[in-house]
């Protein structure tokens, strides 16, 4: 245990975009396991847009990291010690590791995984949180019909750019919104969707008309603000608007004005509702079995922005907030192990 | 066939609230019935918000009422010639009579009554369509539980103050929000509430703290804007915000800001879902038969407010959109016959 071990701290509060300020290093040991636990090493840690929420002194749906916490994370590990009966050193896991290179944790605060059934890198992505979310917030909030048009904000991003894919297969016209050319052209070259707006040389109202021209059935939010509203004006009948968990964390940064258009929720009989993964966590395994088949059937693909490093963490947060990931974003801290 | 027959016209558009200016009263004589037709006088009319967005040219869910045209109205109506098989003279029908003291109908465009069930002005009110938007809205939409808490605004309006009995029926704690002393005290010693909120005398946030302790399952909306944002910061896991079809109306009096708040519906997981009565016309059945049981029962009770006279038209929509009505508003043009 000889490897230096660095963890991700929270050092003060951010008024906007979390940047390097907001962090500090620290290089404590972890202390060795006790009976019950395991100690890690990780191999990746996710970087996501819930981080500025949990950082932020506010009502949520989880209590907020304090000043001088390790950095709550979502993280792949590897088991270098274990005192629990449960786990072997070589085993794989993942679950809340924290920002951090190593940890001690008691076993039954990680979830053990198969390394041999995917990319480990993929727990972190379409066969992790990101992609349970885009499963059911689609499938479930959503609930899309086969011929019915669901258009897709922030649709590059790391649940977006599934939610596309998850729609497709079902059927439906993908209209999906994201911003420059970029990530417009994988979108529609790559993934396949029945129409593009790069939202930052497009007017919405219009370009909605255009790609949606029957009318929206389903929008999986990303964004709010002036989004929601064009899109409210052109839903129809019975339309369902899912409120993805991740996005709540934008009104941390700006404070979102409401949607003045929600009225024609009931011109529409319409329904707007948001969820979190909190509410599926029991039917995660419907959700791993589904988007596992799909990838080993060649009907998905996972995007991920892989950067090296714990040390790229303050950036890559704020990559994140300024939309400049292609895909789920994570930091690499140690090699795939061969296959 | 020798009555004075008098129609009121849409004259004008409104800017804000509807006044004397923006209608025009005519004479025209009504035709007699041809083949399948008949012809009817009514006895009352109902007084509505959404006659707003009736006379306003915008997306709606019906098309808005033109100029010089006969206005849009609800009445119950008294056959006084058939040439339907269906319909003999005496019969009692209800529907969209228009705001006229007679006219001449396709008999299809109307629907019998039974008026020996309830009285006629009930028709109006209670057991019909406000009734049904009661009963639908809250049941249907809101789900509410035994033992939850069920927040309803306007609720001494003709909607709201049957909401808040149904809801008290389902073993719910309801707290109603209404304008002024004499809407509390009746909301309160007469329908029994748990809570009141005088929305012109008391802060809404604080005021709801208190009246709901255990937070808000389910939240009637009859008015949107700030109260709604109110209601947000303080909703439970897995509520319910049922947007009623009247409010909208609203809309094209003030533009209302759109709820900023709307991003705790993804904390909780809650849902926020428009209806209006179109959603529920082939299920009117149920909802007539519980509500006539449970007035029966002497289990409800539905205040109607009445005003004698159909040049009183102009006066009573000004009413409804100052909140000067208690209950159910509506005009008067003939006595109710002897039970």
């Amino acid at each position: 245990m000889s490897e230096p071990v660095t963890q991700v701290r929270f050092a003060q509060e951010a008024d906007g975009i979390p940047n390097a300020e907001n962090w500090q290093f620290t290089h404590d040991p972890i202390p060795p396991p006790e009976e019950g636990e395991i100690s890690v090493k990780m191999h990746f840690l996710s970087v996501d847009p819930a981080m500025k929420g949990w950082i932020t002194n506010k009502r949520s749906y989880i209590r907020p990291v304090k000043i001088g916490e390790v950095m709550r994370g979502f993280g792949v590990a590897e088991v270098t010690a274990s005192r629990s009966d449960y786990y072997q050193v070589g085993d794989f896991c993942t679950g809340f590791t924290g920002i951090q290179t190593h940890g001690t944790f008691n076993s039954r605060h990680l979830r053990k995984v198969d390394a041999s059934l995917a990319p480990l890198s993929s727990l972190m992505g379409g066969l992790g949180m990101p992609g349970f979310t885009a499963y059911f917030g689609l499938l479930d909030v959503g609930q899309p019909q086969a011929g019915e048009t669901v258009v897709v904000s922030s649709a590059a991003g790391a649940v977006g750019h599934i939610v596309c894919q998850i729609a497709k297969l079902k059927g439906c016209r993908v209209v999906a919104i994201a911003g420059g050319p970029e990530k417009c052209r994988y979108l529609s070259e790559d993934l396949g969707v029945d129409a593009v707006i790069d939202y930052r040389h497009e007017e919405i109202a219009s370009a909605l008309k255009k790609a949606a021209p029957n009318g929206i059935d389903v929008y999986f939010d990303g964004v709010g603000g002036d989004m929601l509203d064009a899109v409210l004006m052109q839903i129809n009948r019975l339309a369902r608007i899912v409120l993805c968990g991740a996005i709540s964390q934008y009104e941390n940064l700006i404070k979102p004005e409401g949607p003045g258009n929600y009225f024609q929720l009931i011109a529409q009989s319409g329904r707007m509702q948001g969820f979190t993964m909190r509410d599926y966590m029991h039917r995660i395994p419907e959700a791993f079995v589904d988007l596992l088949t799909w990838q080993n059937e060649g009907k998905i693909e996972f995007r991920e922005h892989i950067i090296n490093g714990i040390d790229q963490f303050p950036r890559a947060v704020e990559m994140i907030f300024q939309g400049e990931n292609q895909g789920k974003l994570m930091l690499q801290l140690i090699s795939e192990p061969e296959a």
